[in-house]
């Protein structure tokens, strides 16, 4: 027995000798230190080098014998398995971090070192006192009944639909409820969807990864340009009525009518992105357009910007001509998000410590929007701010965007460009897609500072 | 102003009354009680009736037109807008639930009251102290670093597995994993896959859901019946090498060669699905097939059988040619699981506390098998036990399965037939699948009891 045999009797934390020489073993077999068709030591001789029961070595052969690393054969002994590819998988390494912004102004989040913490954490232990065993169980693809009761009853206070809880579906977000809505339309066989010019890149990527064109629909101050939807020739139209992603305004009312009108006449699916339509600092929040017509509206919502994108939690309203299909994808596939996740929303959303959060966001980012729009006013009055007083970004019209993107880049300040939200070519005036809700609250003061010292001079 | 009108005044808990008013006007038209062209009246008249200050009615008006509920035309007044359908949507009332039976063998779920939730309270309290903020942004779509981490180290250690943390994906368990790449796999022009008969009629409807036939592998006491694998013309394989489900046998070791051998032969896909692999009572479990071939073996393991199915949590170890297949679909669909979720799950991992748990779970569910053999012999003599001692469940073979499922449900015992795993016919015995992990701890005595009442008798 050779010296390099002696190393298998390494002993690992945790675990006991048999179990060791075991994993030792295998890893020199995958690790390629010993080669198809070594001959193995009799497990008599291997015992006594290592100072093991024999019953030790001989057990650890057989388990890799039923693994498949070993061949035992009569007369021959024990040998490494024939030659196979053993290879670490050479996964690329991870690209070099680019140094992270100084300050971002990302404008598709909030502020995230306020997520409240100790609210949640209260939420699930109270979830883990209450429930029942059962709720831990495989459970309905649709989702929990708590959560579905208390997400239809919100729906209906805060935001005038017209649901109930067999329709919302808890899901990861709007892009989740977006996909399983793009594929559950192309296999109805409809080919093109409209999306809003500007709007979120990947929601043009996953409508087209669904086999559906994606057809532009132009945005102007007063939204969609829902009364060009009968000449686009679509199967469904995806829109930001209450606030729209990333320009700013509210559909307007003849807009909505146009909107529910097309769908109505035509047969097809609106689908509303309700992305951050708790967060309004001037007035009540439009309600949503599914209210007007529950029949063709899919309405998507999410925690996202209320709680934090992480959570992965949000809810899809549906028409009820698409149940069947979207729940069949449902218990297909993740069958439904994890089950104290949606109780513990579900308890936020019953015990009003949701709505109190929300206050509390309201007034926060209410006032950074003032202060932004403050200083602006007296640093850089040429720039123009678009969209009304709601959700976490504003858009800043200014001279040269793509200059000032690459001047704070250099200052390492995160700024987004309007030009990334157009389907092609740019439609409107160069503008900053600002995310006054990004900055911790601790820092707000001096990320805006910051964004003056650049607009204040020539990039 | 007509007494129906006095009704919109009704006041609303948590809400001012001009947010009451404009709620109760949106619910009565949303209703139908406000057909369309209804003329409301002017915003003094029902200010002064309702005894509310004029521009609250107004105000309430406004956003109503806003919402497209109401039109304002100079000279006309406000109406309700154009004739369109609002009906609550008509969702079917759900089914009568059948009676909960009294108690369940389900082989597919361990016991639900056993899940440590005190462990679980405290690993979330650890996260929310130490995690920064950026945990609960977007995130990586492939998943939360420290997760892929953990899971790459004790794939390696405990199933053999030669991964890297590039290279694991957190999934929500795996149905989700088999999707994925069912998916995948379809789109890189894939038409047929092999999954083994018996297996779960979930897994089959996936596979044909993402446009793939399902053709099957026959199975018998050494497990899957790979060495056939050739003539089958399948671009993949679905197999449960550590424990076939339901038939309850490891993959014998020429059976996994031959599996590798076909996958290295023909450049096709094996799925691993490593549902149970923690759970072996009566020695250490066979190391998973992936181990011996990481470029073509993409291997999927869950939570379901050791914490709880309701938690959606598993993993999936991809060879390296899937991963930007695989990872583009997580991009544009949920993006990732709860991060918080997923820092659980690590934290139990890193910290030995899920070790732990698995040890407390292989003594308990071991102890009931064995009690299980020892009830069989004793009172039921002629049914033979199938499978090794591994899981949640053990193959019974009985005379008349459906007899004795029937009778069971007569009795309050939910049992479950070897018949619904099979693609068609049968290709074996009648069997019950008894899953002698579902009942609770302190009722197991007593389930056991009622099965042995079953057995002993004429059904």
């Amino acid at each position: 027995v050779p010296d390099d045999w002696t190393n298998l009797a390494r002993r690992l934390p945790g675990v006991g000798r048999r179990e060791a020489l075991e994993r030792n073993l295998r890893e020199a077999i995958c690790a390629g230190r010993l080669p198809a068709g070594t001959r193995l030591p009799a497990s008599r001789a291997l015992a006594r080098e290592l100072g093991l029961a024999r019953g030790t070595v001989v057990e650890a052969y057989q388990q890799l014998v039923a693994e498949g690393h070993l061949l035992a054969r009569r007369g021959s002994g024990t040998t490494v398995a024939a030659a196979r590819a053993h290879p670490t998988p050479a996964a690329p390494p991870p690209p070099p971090a680019a140094p992270a912004p100084r300050i971002s102004f990302h404008p598709g989040v909030g502020d995230l070192a306020g997520f409240p913490r100790a609210l949640w954490l209260r939420a699930l232990r109270r979830v883990l006192a209450d429930a029942p065993p059962e709720v831990l169980g495989y459970g309905d693809p649709a989702g929990r009944p708590e959560l579905r009761a208390a997400l239809a009853a919100h729906l209906a206070l805060a935001r005038g639909m017209v649901t109930s809880p067999e329709l919302v579906v808890p899901c990861a977000g709007f892009s989740h409820a977006l996909a399983l809505l793009a594929r559950a339309l192309r296999a109805q066989g409809a080919r093109r969807i409209a999306l809003e010019d500007p709007c979120i890149p990947l929601h043009r990527e996953i409508v087209q990864a669904a086999g559906l064109a994606a057809v532009p629909l132009p945005v102007d101050e007063r939204g969609a340009r829902t009364e060009l939807l009968p000449e686009l020739r679509v199967d469904a139209a995806v829109v930001t009525p209450a606030h729209q992603f990333p320009l700013g305004a509210t559909l307007a009312p003849e807009r909505r009518a146009a909107l529910v009108e097309w769908a109505q006449a035509h047969g097809r699916l609106v689908i509303e992105d309700d992305y951050d339509a708790e967060l309004r600092y001037d007035r009540q929040p439009v309600g949503a357009v599914q209210g007007l017509e529950p029949e063709r509206v899919a309405t998507a919502g999410t925690v996202s910007k209320t709680l934090a994108p992480g959570l992965r939690l949000g809810w899809l309203a549906l028409p009820p001509g698409l149940k069947s299909a979207v729940l069949a994808m449902r218990a297909r596939e993740d069958r439904h998000l994890n089950a104290l996740d949606q109780l513990v929303l579900a308890e936020l959303l019953a015990s009003g410590g949701l709505e109190r959060h929300l206050r509390r966001l309201r007034a926060r980012y209410g006032a950074r929007r003032e202060r932004l729009v403050a200083m602006l006013a007296e640093r850089a009055p040429h720039v123009r701010v678009r969209g009304i007083s709601a959700g976490l970004h504003a858009v800043l019209e200014v001279p040269d965007e793509d200059a000032l993107v690459e001047a704070g880049a250099r200052r390492g300040i995160e700024l987004f460009g309007l030009r990334r939200f157009w389907h092609a070519e740019p439609r409107g005036p160069g503008a900053l897609v600002l995310g006054y809700g990004a900055p911790p609250e601790h820092a707000f003061a001096a990320a805006l500072a910051a964004l003056g010292d650049l607009l204040d001079q020539p990039a």
